[in-house]
Order: structure tokens, then C-alpha cells, then sequence
């Protein structure tokens, strides 16, 4: 539908100006002070007018677990996310609803979800989530995660053991499924994209990288994966390839400028130079990498190197939230810690261009998304300057990302279809899922799992950590 | 007014239990499953009573210049906030109210303001903050910010000049003003308490420190002061004593019990052994220490040596809200990162007892705040479960400090007066508030300040940082 947002405050360098928004078929068509207006009359008064984020690395499914996972490290925390995450595919359908929702009321219109597939049902969970996602309408970037190792592959073994149990699905017919869900669903068009996404080094064996490069050659894909989250994953990485595993995955071909890669927490200055040579883009995931652990992303060395850096929550689980403006605002002010030098510092105005423009360019899109810019996809979030934590007026996007807004999105569309309208979703019904959410859960204080027991001696041993 | 919740949910060890609470005449009356209804019987189906948590360390009118003052470190950013901060009377009433309300929302009911004072209406600006908190109804405990050296003192000299400009106001005219506004305003019984509050070792003599102990000593008043917050106080403090801050403090007698001291960033195993020692509390301001780059506090170690550590938003220029959630949350994910064995991070029911109970031992009043306990005073906070940011329901108090709440506040009590009502002020009409907000400030992106400016040639060059 076509529409004109009039008295709209958009950024420009260094100042902001109210204007007029034309958008025509799902694309900015004008961005001028005097414009008719075409179809619907949108009053932009007293609102800010931004590019929608992305919400670049989550996985959805982990909404059912959130806020009960004990303070563990990631591989630890694996073990008893497994132990308790029994998913069917209602609960797939209903938590990448409550992505969604989080993910758009709080300043995204595009996520991209690292799936977790049902074992045995692995189509049938990428269906349901492209069902719920063209139901909301957000912009989906599916990544169906794959691996074909074991879990206890994924932690370095300190020379003491073996590592391998046979993974109950083969690398052919991970690729098959995945080859299948392209056929399927890949539709950038339409607002759906499936992306190639061996969970990381950890979990998957060349093999199976090396059938996503080709899938990912042969369909377009983009291309997605956790890389080097933690210390584990870095000893890990030198005891497979004797080397770091950027430059593994630089050998076989994994880096390219449609690459977005999880994390880099544990990466060298050598690794940042491939990075950037490669075009390769990190999500940051501050949330996440502080509740687990797992350390900060040397972000602030990304951006001098001049790598693509944009923002995910991760799984809520692991943040234990979909609040984007959340970790917009840790993933910028977080890094000034690490560097004595304020003028290296990301500004306001710098975080907001990684979480739009930033997230448009680890897709490959760039040229199609992530800036107020005609011609460009209407994929636009307007927020009420005139809500409490947005108050007293000052600069709007320093207040939008060092400020802690509630309910401060008015209006959000995808291709230039109203998604938020008033601060509600069109194509939601949030009480109906609440209910539904609120049906199939129950408080509870879950003790220790039996897996993270299991395992906790040798990660504590081979993590140098005192029993 | 006497009141009984009905079959909400409290934690207990390890667990949850549903029960009902008795609040008369201010304080809790009982805690058991079968209560007759005493006053006003409330619902609290579906819904989580905590104790209420401390806004253990802000400065109010910090409010007008939220999102705005650049990318600094404190010692910039202060010389910033000083250039563009003219207050009146009438902002200070206003941004306090803000406070309040944005820290009842975030599930604090009381809040320890630093008060900036307006130079010549000194205790006009703290009957102001009175006058405001009690119309509100949070427990106040105001802290005028106190200095007798100029601002240029509060750097290091770096060995290269004269630090000394003569304060407006003496040491002694200081004194008077604090000594008139405990005669005037102190009340713990109605609720509002004025403590001392030298701002730091950075800005205040010896004799200035040696008055306030005198003051807290004969009015029975809390001490509050910033410690050590940056890396220059700590060189700064070896300049001015010799020896560091904390040892300086204690050896003059101001550390104790009910001395609570805000940011401690840069201390020494020695000086958490003596905050031990003196039973000196901690307050956490874990976003403005990563906004403004001060550091990491050691709070890991802080609460292995046994010191009490409780949180602070801090002014809203340096977070640049007052989310008290938001700073329990991250003021316990961020400490994952400082130590490798997850075993010390800060559980959520840790976290919960920091904000409450600890918030009430560093203002000496643990024996009658911060926990669910017959004969304490009914300063309760109700969250309501159903709200989609604590769905779907696992452990509550995990999804609350872990997640990301909006709107979760549903009741708040101050003495058993009710504050919040379903999710809405009682005692304060915010419409009225943000149109007031509106119309006093306007959207502006400043350029940079002058008194930034002129000194940041020096401080680039003490702390050894590139021209």
C-alpha cells in the first residue's frame, strides 16, 4: 500500500530535518519537505523516522528456555539447553511469533533465525517457521542450523580422549534437507531467504562447509555460522587444524561479502585481516557473550580494520531477551572499556548505521536495505519522540540508543506494509499468544541437568578450572 | 491503609511458593497460605511480590541532558554537562519526579539521589527534591553533592602544573547549608533522609570529608560519596595523598557501616580488604562505568571479600536512563567476563538480594527494609507474570533480571502506600510530566562543548593518550 509519512524528524549529517516520506510499492519513492501526498496520510509529528534494524543472529526456539538456564559457559549451557528443550513444531510456530514481535518492538524489521531443527522433522520445522514469519510479515532470513558432529565434539578434548560419537544424521542428507528448504521457501521477493548455516567449527566437519559452499554458490545463499564464541572453541580450533578457524575457513572457502559470522569473541589481529579481506561481517552479540562468559568481541578492532559489524540478541535464552535497542545500545557503550581512547569510541549515530545499513551489508543487500534512501525497500520503524524515556527532548538517537526506551516504536513496515500501528502489531494477536505462550509453560525453578553434570568435570579440567 | 495480597507468587529457597501477605500500618503483619483479609483485598493471581530495590546511586536532574553529552570519559564529559546543564528550580522539581518515576516502573522504591545543587539556591534545590519525592511517595534519601575544589582539581596534574582555583563557596559555608537541610528535611519516619555526600576524593578537602563525619555523626546520617570511578582518580589520589584513596578515607575515619560509596572501579586487593573491614558498601553503576569507559568494578571480588555491593542507574546522562532493572541486569552479566569459573557469577536470587536487601545494609537500615519479612516495612514491588516479556513462564525471577521487561511493574507500595496501580503512577500524573518535559527542551544535537575543549589537551596528554 502506498503512503506518505508528512513532519517526520530523519537524521542528516551531524543534525536532523522534518520532512516528507512518499513510499510506492514497497520502496522509498521521495524523501522531500514539500510533497503531495500519495495514498494513505501518515502524521509523523513529534516522531523519528529510521531504516528498520536487524535482529542479525537469534534463535527462536530458544524463547521457550529463556530466564531458566543456569550462569553457565556456553558449552555447559548447551548440555542443559538440550536437556531441557523438547520443541515440537507448535512451539517453533509460536516462539518465531514472539520473535518477531519482540524483534519489531524494539526497532527491527528483519531477523535472521539460526533455527534449531527438530531431529526427524527438520523440513517441517523450517515450514512452520517461514509460517509464522510471512504471518507477521517481519523480514525473515531463515539459517536452518546444521552440524554433523556430536555435542561432545564441541569441547576441546586436552589431548586426554576421544571426541567422536557418530552424529544420527549424515552430512548428505543434512545438505539434502537443506537443498529441499531452498527449493521450497527461498523467496527473497517475498520476503523470505534461506541461508546455508553449519552451526560452526565446533559441530561440523569440512564436509559439511563445503556442501553449504556449493549450495550457497549454486542458490545464492548467504551464508551463516557461530564462530569462535569462546576460549573452549579457540583451543578447540588449534587442536582440529593445528591452525586459527578463521584461517581454516578461509582455506576452504567459507569467508565471502555474503558471510555473517556469530560472535568472534576469540579472534587474533591475523584473523581480524581476514575478516576484513574477505568482506565478511561479525554479529555481535553482547548480550549473549556477557551472560555467558565468553567475553567481549573486539568490536572496536573490527571497525578499525574496517569489517562489517551489526547486532543480534541471540537466543533468549542466552540474553535472555529479543530487545534489539538492548543490544544496540550494550554493543556500542560496552566496547569503551577495552579502548582508553574515547575518539575510537562508537557514537550513537555509528550504532544505529551497524544495526541498519551494518545488517543490510552482512546479507549482501546493502544496495536494497538499511538506509532512509530512495529506491531503497520500505522497511522503516517511526518512533514516538514524545513516550517518558524518551523525554526530555534532547538528540533523539542518542536518547533512542544510550536510553532504556519502553514501547517507544509507533509504527513499523516491511516493503512498505504496516506491521506496528500505534505502538500495536497489525498482524498479531499479542494477547492471543501470551495465552498460548502462558498455556504451555509452567514457573519453575529446573535444577542441574543431567548432561551439564556429566560433562562438567573435563570442561573444568581442560578450562584449567579448580575442582 | 491496611491491605492483604492474595495468591501471588514469592520465591523461597530454590523454589516459589503461592501465598498471601498482610500489610498493616505500613509493615508486613504476616506471610501464610490461609490469611483472613485484612483492608483491601488485591489479586495477585498470576503475579511476582519482591521486595522493592534501591536507585542506589543517580543524580536526578542529569534528566535534562540524557542522550546527549558525547562520548567521553567522565573527566570530558563531566566539563561537558557543566557547559550545557543551566538548572532553575523548576527542572529540578520536574526531573526528580522523573526519576522517581522511571525508577517505580523498573521496580526500585527508593532512590539515593547525589543532588546536584543549583550554586546560591542550595537548599532551595534540595527542598525542591523533597518536596517532589514526597508527592511521589518513593523513599527518598537525598544526597546533596558537595565539593570545595573546583573542577579543574579533579584531574590529575600529571606532576606539570598548578591544580588549585579557589570553590565559590567554603568549606564552612558548605557544612552549614548540609547541617540546615538535615534540621529542615530529615525524616526517615516520613520517609525522606538527607545524608552527606562529599562527591569524592577528586573535588574535597580533607576538612570538607572531616565536617561530614562530624554532621553524620551527631544526626545519625548516611554517607554516600563517588570513589574512585576512573582510572585519573586513581592516579590523582596517589598525587594528593600518597598513598590510595581508600586507605586515604579510612585512615580520616569516613568509611563505616553506613557509608556507601558509588562506582569503586579502580581499587586495590587491599582497599576491598578494607571496605571489608569498615563494612562499607558498594554501589554498582554498571552502564555509566561502560558508557563513560571508567572500567569493570571487581564486584566478583567485592563479594568474595564480603563487601556488600548493591546498584545505582546514576544520573541519567551517563546511562542514559534510570532502569533499575536495567542495571541489575547488567550489573550481573558483566562480571561473567572477569573470571573464567562460572561458579562465582551472580545468580538472579543473588542479584534480587543485592538490589533489595543489600540497597537497605548500605543505608544502615537492613533491619527494616529490603526483604519479605514480618516487621519490615511493606516497600513492595508486584510484577505481573502474563506480560509477554516474562512469557512464557519458567523461572520468574530469572526471566526479570534476565530478560527484558516493559511494562512488567504492575503494583509498587512505599510503607504500604500504594504508588503503582496497575502499571500506572497513583500519585503522579505523567501526561502532565511529559508535556512539561516537552515543552522545556527541544531536539538538538550540540556540537562540542568549550570547557571539553579547552581541557582536553591535558587530559589527553596525563593519560597518555595519541594528539
Amino acid at each position: 500500500m502506498n503512503f506518505t509519512i508528512q513532519n517526520v524528524l530523519i537524521p542528516v549529517t551531524d543534525s536532523y530535518t522534518t520532512t516528507n516520506i512518499q513510499v510506492v510499492n514497497g520502496k522509498i519513492a521521495a524523501i522531500a519537505t514539500n510533497l503531495d501526498v500519495i495514498g494513505q496520510a501518515i502524521d509523523g509529528t513529534n516522531k523519528l523516522l529510521l531504516p528498520g534494524f536487524f535482529n542479525a543472529h537469534t534463535h527462536s526456539s530458544e524463547m521457550w528456555l529463556r530466564g531458566m538456564v543456569s550462569m553457565y559457559p556456553l558449552e555447559l549451557w548447551l548440555a542443559e539447553l538440550y536437556d531441557f528443550a523438547p520443541l515440537d513444531v507448535e512451539k517453533v510456530y509460536l516462539s518465531a511469533l514472539g520473535t518477531a514481535a519482540e524483534t519489531l518492538l524494539s526497532g527491527g524489521t528483519s531477523v535472521v533465525d539460526h533455527l534449531v531443527l527438530i531431529p526427524g522433522q527438520e523440513l517441517e520445522t523450517i515450514a512452520t517457521a517461514v509460517r509464522a514469519y510471512k504471518e507477521v510479515g517481519i523480514r525473515a532470513f531463515i539459517a536452518p542450523l546444521i552440524q554433523d558432529e556430536s555435542l561432545i565434539a564441541g569441547m576441546p578434548s586436552g589431548g586426554s580422549q576421544p571426541r567422536q560419537e557418530s552424529y544420527f544424521r549424515s552430512t548428505g542428507e543434512t545438505l539434502a534437507i537443506i537443498e529441499e528448504a531452498v527449493q521450497q521457501f527461498h523467496c527473497p521477493e517475498g520476503g523470505v531467504n534461506i541461508l546455508v548455516a553449519p552451526t560452526g567449527i565446533q559441530l561440523c566437519t569440512d564436509a559439511l562447509f563445503t556442501g553449504c559452499i556449493e549450495l550457497s554458490n549454486r542458490y545464492n545463499l548467504c551464508r551463516h555460522s557461530h564462530l569462535l564464541e569462546t576460549k573452549a572453541q579457540e583451543k578447540l580450533a588449534q587442536e582440529k587444524y593445528g591452525c586459527t578457524a578463521v584461517a581454516h575457513l578461509e582455506e576452504i572457502g567459507y569467508l565471502s561479502d555474503r558471510t555473517s559470522l556469530a560472535h568472534c569473541v576469540w579472534l587474533t589481529d591475523n584473523d581480524i585481516n581476514i575478516l576484513a579481506r574477505t568482506k565478511s561481517t561479525v554479529v555481535h552479540n553482547p548480550l549473549s557473550n556477557l551472560r555467558l562468559g565468553s567475553g567481549i568481541a573486539p568490536v572496536l578492532k573490527y571497525l578499525q580494520a574496517g569489517v562489517n559489524v551489526t547486532f543480534g540478541c541471540d537466543g533468549a535464552s542466552s540474553n535472555d531477551s529479543q530487545d534489539l535497542l538492548e543490544a544496540i545500545k550494550i554493543g556500542s557503550i560496552l566496547h569503551n572499556i577495552t579502548d582508553f581512547d574515547y575518539q575510537n569510541w562508537i557514537t550513537p549515530r555509528k550504532a544505529i548505521e551497524m544495526a541498519a545499513l551494518g545488517g543490510a551489508t552482512g546479507l549482501n543487500i546493502a544496495n536494497q536495505l538499511g538506509s532512509l534512501e530512495v529506491g531503497k525497500a520500505a522497511d522503516l520503524v517511526m518512533y514516538d519522540l514524545t513516550n517518558l524515556s524518551l523525554l526530555p527532548r534532547t538528540d533523539p538517537i542518542g536518547l533512542l540508543v544510550l536510553g532504556r526506551t519502553t514501547n517507544a516504536v509507533h509504527s513499523a513496515w516491511v516493503k512498505g506494509r504496516e506491521i506496528v500501528s500505534n505502538g500495536q502489531l497489525t498482524t498479531l494477536n499479542v494477547d492471543e499468544l501470551k495465552q498460548e505462550l502462558f498455556q504451555r509453560s509452567q514457573w519453575e525453578n529446573k535444577g542441574q541437568s543431567p548432561n551439564a553434570k556429566k560433562i562438567e568435570p573435563h570442561y573444568r579440567k581442560v578450562m584449567d578450572l579448580s575442582n
